[in-house]
């Protein structure tokens, strides 16, 4: 086991109808809030009605900017600076889903300082100062909430970057499952396998002594494919919907990670496909994963057969241990299709031209030239597993 | 699943000679500190005097209060908070295990007010304001270096209670697993029966919709299980020494208890043993925990087929789920026994009167009639319980 430090002081109030203390809980911050938000949903569902009256009622002044979008912009993420300079905001409350959540760590950061924001995600410059971020969360999803990561997307060259710093731990995360009951199939969906694959990029690491958190991850996703169905078949089942909100915050805050390396490919390798593309990280993510997995395995088969063995009960064989392995890789793609999503990417216009330009812009600005940890991939890796995705 | 709110802004500091790392750490909450420790072990170890090297070169007055015995003693308590008064210290430094620790925690808690700390323990009052505490942890057990709860007991009516408080989680705790290897065989297998109680007592709860924290507390026994016998057979296994650690941190800092209500009626009844006979805690947990079970299997007899069938293998059979729940509970006596414990209370000169006595003094100040949740014990409950344990 590694050395570590784990230190995760967000706040983490769950449960119904908690979003009535969000104005109690922002003031703690300061007097001038920036609620940032995404497009309609959080209006249409009487949600931003019910958080701004909270704040009212704890005599905050409110600002307000909506618009994030999926995979959400650098553009953006700058008028919000320019916003909360120009009227000295203090505190910033994110409410929305992972998107929302890390454009506002976006506009935390650039609001103290005069550097250009971009730069901190590209070149993975150490975060030094931010704004205190609350957040109430409407998709659990990213973990983005109790997380130190931040993704951006910069407008002009469609790179999307992630950024990490511990200060970008919100000070809060409001939970309340029942706001997540109105989400889309599809979005629910998403949001399984996000949470799902940031347990897996955690599990599949070379790092040895690793039994507890190892065991840990194992729990969580058998939580999540326990409940998955659930919230598939029933939206508005408050304790299934709960399970999959708490999974998903676990899964990111960084409790899982301690002590071990993750390997993080998937995520940037998903990453050019739906900068490039506009899907969904999550649906993204579904067509990527099990193919990094088979392109993979071979360099931890029994990691992958304990994948198998403990997750989804699959017995050892000992005179076919790859078998074994291959076999767990399948039933978690046959749970991500029973999310109704594909698991691969024969529906986007993928050549050859376009698997060199997402291979390349992956190592733009980075000082690395291999990707991940339990097989360092080389830009030849990346192509390949690009091309079995895309059934090339 | 219950609303809860979880925080616990403990900063762990894990691994190889982070112990260096403790002046630094320290001088963040003031200049004076009091360095609270147990007896010989952590001076004759070294720990100490590396302890205050780390603490003098960053500047740091130094006051030390030594003495700290398993169940601690509010005596002393009280005069560590004396000295707190008068040198005006800013921080306190526990480098010990749980008693160490909880003795601290009630020094943090008086040496800010005039009233009777025991008085807060005895009565379960509110606390309001404590000094800033570190830990140097040099037993995995208690789970006290991240934990809201604190243990005590009254030197003259021997009455041990334990008190909670958001306000009592340490603000840093280091963990080096190297300083653990040198523990006696019989304190690291009471460390070792510590950590799995509290992952059962909040296991062992009527609660509903909790598959995730059930799975997480599955998880953390079954590591527990899995190096229990490698450090008892080679205490040098750094990493064995290291999953054990973490166990019994993350057994208590209440992660696990979200959402859910815990029993906690074992660690009662075990109170007043430990209190009468001066035996170790996890010892008399032992001796306690299987009775206890054998009591009130019934309430659940599901939840005990899950625990036995999850922790330790033990296919469920439709005809006989009582026969599936017991054999669970003889798995866990056989894991304590295999520690070199005993697991009924037989070596001890306990009779009906003894049963009498402990029984009244766990009802003293109590403002209930019953005790736990799983099955809310009568006196006649737990004095049954007493009689089970020393096979009346």
């Amino acid at each position: 086991m590694n050395n570590f430090t784990f230190y995760n002081p967000a706040r983490i109030v769950f449960g119904k109808d908690t979003e009535t203390q969000v104005g109690e809980l922002t003031k703690a911050f300061g007097s001038k809030v920036l609620v940032h938000y995404g497009g309609q949903s959080a209006k249409a569902s009487g949600l931003l009605d019910r958080v701004l009256k909270s704040l009212n009622d704890a005599d905050m002044t409110v600002y307000e900017l909506g618009g994030v979008k999926p995979n959400p912009r650098v553009s953006l993420v700058k008028e919000g600076i320019e916003l909360c300079k120009k009227e000295k905001i203090d505190v910033i409350l994110a409410v929305g889903g992972g998107s929302v959540i890390d454009s506002a760590k976006g506009i935390a950061l650039g609001a103290l300082m005069d550097e250009d924001v971009w730069d901190y995600y590209l070149y993975g410059k150490t975060v030094e100062k931010v704004l205190p971020l609350g957040v109430v969360l409407t998709i659990p999803a990213a973990g983005s909430e109790s997380s130190t990561s931040s993704v951006l997307t910069d407008d002009e060259s469609l790179i999307k970057r992630g950024l990490g710093s511990p200060l970008f731990i919100p000070k809060f995360a409001i939970i309340n499952p029942k706001l997540h009951m109105t989400l889309p199939a599809f979005q629910t969906a998403c949001g399984i396998v996000d949470m799902t694959a940031h347990l897996l990029e955690r599990y599949f690491t070379q790092g040895e002594h690793n039994d507890l958190t190892d065991r840990l991850i194992e729990a969580n996703i058998k939580a999540i494919i326990n409940n998955a169905p659930i919230v598939m078949q029933e939206p508005k089942n408050y304790d299934a919907r709960a399970e999959i909100a708490f999974c998903g915050t676990l899964a990111h805050n960084g409790l899982f990670s301690v002590g071990r390396v993750g390997d993080w490919a998937s995520h940037s390798i998903e990453h050019e496909l739906s900068a490039k593309y506009d899907i969904a990280h999550g649906a993204g993510l579904a067509m990527i994963i099990p193919w990094w997995m088979r392109h993979v395995y071979t360099e931890g088969v029994y990691k992958f057969v304990q994948f198998a063995q403990r997750v989804f009960d699959v017995q050892m064989d000992a005179r076919y241990p790859e078998a074994i392995a291959l076999e767990g890789i399948r039933r978690l793609e046959m749970f991500f299709q029973s999310l109704d999503l594909e698991t691969d990417t024969t529906s986007l216009p993928i050549d050859e031209m376009v698997i060199d330009e997402m291979t390349d812009k992956i190592f733009v600005a980075r000082t690395s030239d291999t990707l991940g940890f339990f097989k360092p991939l080389t830009k030849e890796d990346i192509k390949q597993i690009y091309r079995l995705a895309n059934k090339q």
